[in-house]
């Protein structure tokens, strides 16, 4: 047979996805897996959007629109002016997920070979993007010690060379939970005018802001309004992953027409996933007040749960739905394993996302762990118990 | 602003999207115009299908499988064995739309510099899938005085050397019409083993051959089935372009595993489109008959009258629903522009995608256009009118 690509050999396979048949095995040996590495939502999606879906009355699904259809682009003009954006349908494009997003940003910014600077830790799937699209990864680490705060500015500046085009941030962060201050992001902006660069800005979690940190868009950064990419997606703000819905955002006229190539390639995004996402539009303050009370809630308690555990240590998250941890064990990737393979507590174990997986740097964040809220406060609850009692027994195992 | 990338420049832009504008024109001043430009089929789709998705009952739309959802993959087992296409659910991945698995077919076995030999005129936006993979595009003309027939096995031979990686067909044909018969599919096949090759084949239309030509898929045959990429999709069959669900299909593991690693990637297809697309599955036997029949019976009446339209000629396709047709001007380009812009016959006018877009040798197909059937015969007969006052009054406009 054929030899498999180069870029094929070199994508990332998810540590997360590694550990999966462990987890299966463990289900169907009867223990109850409490999943805490993912981040899909358990909250219900907006009854608006599954009324939505039911009230289908088409006799064709036909393409749509290959930005997505207006009237939903219309529509998002008038949420994105409720964060202060300023918007038009014409400089927003609906893609299949944020996925398809980042991968067309890349895909239209960057040659084989340019290099992007991103905070690490980072989202996975950002390094299986650039190499998608050939593009080279330059991390700057952030430490837990610091709360994830980004790092100095003089840091980016240390790695920007004439290949370097561009900052990615994932603000609120994924998988830190972190937010940028307005100072942070006058610093990136100021880095982003003075050398050119294109600013990727993964904003998917600005309704789940829980500190008095503002919510600073790359979009409100006046002064490089044509060099910002802002990526989004409905999947989290509305529980509502599997729809595929998300959004580039650009106000170069250029890189949008760019864009527009590859979307018109694929032809079309989901219908009825803009039919879903529209409608979810409407499901009002409330719903997401109370996601936003309920993630709130889950946060306090897990994270003081967290570091009432001996020898863990988590910093307050500002935003999002997740905490990056540390733990009093020497490698987060074999423990997160014999969680699912060996330990069980009362029939019950929990499979964690080790945060090796979210640094490009070897040996980074060698005993921290990724852990989502995105179980209610009871099965949290059980879940940190067990992560309780699987440290303890695991100091006996070695 | 920084620069756009290479490829981003490279992309190829439909000719059928520039001329949408005047198109767009032209109904806004109230003309009819008869769209025999696009794949967007006019029949309905399944009634399972929209009935699937009014009974969509989950509170949670949450990520599926990278690789689809078991049940649908099970299914699909069962559809391509009614074609003699013996799989497992494991060699099946689910994908957004055909789309999403020719570019993920090219990412996954093609390097930047790898060439593809694809028969040309061919479906526009391969040429866009391998800008995307840096990949390059190698074309061997048909032609319409041969009814589009595969060229000769020593044509594509001339071009192998070393960076040929793969071949690509797509059979039944878009544009042509073309049904590869059984010898066509032996000779694509030694020459993929003894040059040891990629086949990539993209089958979308199997549903729709209206001639005596045996469907032979790329999975017949024997002896290249680790070679073999599958491309598909639920689009054109039931209907339904809009819920983006297609598959890439590999019996070679490592293939599969590659594929998988974009697909996890991108997380998940879409959820609603894969319920809809597995329900389709139960439209049965009458709605597939019934679509084939209507198609058939288009293809029949438009072939005929326009061969009867003085100067025009049509090759009788074989499947599919699209024809190529020579029409008696120099600049097929030219002349679709101007049915659009100018010409009007009590208040109607027509859109046909010129066929150079459909060629990669510049000067090819200068003459021709493509006509999609997927208008009713009603409005087929008022449109091919319109064509043939159109043609009558273009000689005298220069």
């Amino acid at each position: 047979m054929p030899d498999i690509s180069e870029r094929g050999l070199q994508m990332p396979a998810s540590p997360i996805r590694k550990l999966a048949p462990l987890s299966d095995a463990a289900k169907a040996r009867g223990v109850k897996v409490y999943h805490l590495n993912i981040g899909q939502p358990d909250l219900h999606t907006p009854e608006s959007a599954l009324e939505a879906i039911r009230s289908v009355d088409r006799k064709i699904l036909e393409y749509s629109p290959s930005d997505g259809y207006k009237w939903y682009r219309d529509n998002l003009v008038k949420y994105y002016a409720t964060f202060d954006i300023e918007l038009t349908p014409e400089q927003i494009i609906v893609t299949a997920g944020g996925s398809e997003a980042v991968l067309y940003a890349f895909m239209a910014c960057l040659n084989p070979g340019d290099e992007i600077i991103v905070p690490e830790p980072a989202y996975a799937n950002y390094m299986a993007f650039a190499v998608s699209a050939g593009a080279v990864i330059r991390t700057i680490p952030s430490t837990i010690d610091t709360g994830f705060a980004l790092p100095h500015v003089d840091e980016f500046e240390k790695l920007i060379n004439p290949r370097t085009k561009g900052i990615l941030i994932c603000n609120p962060n994924n998988p830190t939970g972190y937010v940028y201050t307005p100072d942070e992001m006058q610093q990136i902006s100021h880095l982003v005018k003075k050398y050119n660069l294109y600013l990727f800005s993964d904003e998917v979690y600005r309704e789940f802001i829980y500190s008095d940190t503002p919510y600073v868009s790359a979009c409100h950064l006046k002064e490089i309004e044509e060099n910002v990419v802002l990526i989004d997606s409905v999947s989290k703000r509305y529980s509502e992953c599997g729809i595929r819905i998300g959004a580039l955002i650009t106000k170069n006229k250029k890189l949008h027409d760019t864009v527009m190539k590859f979307c018109q390639a694929r032809l079309s995004p989901p219908l009825i996933g803009q039919i879903a996402a529209n409608a979810s539009l409407d499901a009002g303050e409330a719903y997401l007040k109370d996601s936003f009370d309920e993630y709130k809630s889950r946060r306090d308690f897990l994270i003081e749960r967290l570091n009432n555990i001996p020898g863990v240590y988590s910093p307050m998250p500002m935003g999002a739905f997740y905490t990056v941890a540390r733990l009093p064990v020497d490698d987060a990737d074999a423990f997160c394993a014999w969680c699912l393979s060996d330990f069980r507590y009362e029939d019950q174990t929990v499979f964690m996302a080790p945060a090796s997986g979210f640094y490009v740097t070897p040996g980074l964040g060698k005993n921290e762990v990724r852990i989502a809220y995105v179980l209610n406060k009871n099965d949290l609850a059980k879940a940190l118990t067990v992560l309780e009692k699987a440290l303890e027994a695991y100091q006996y195992t070695w």
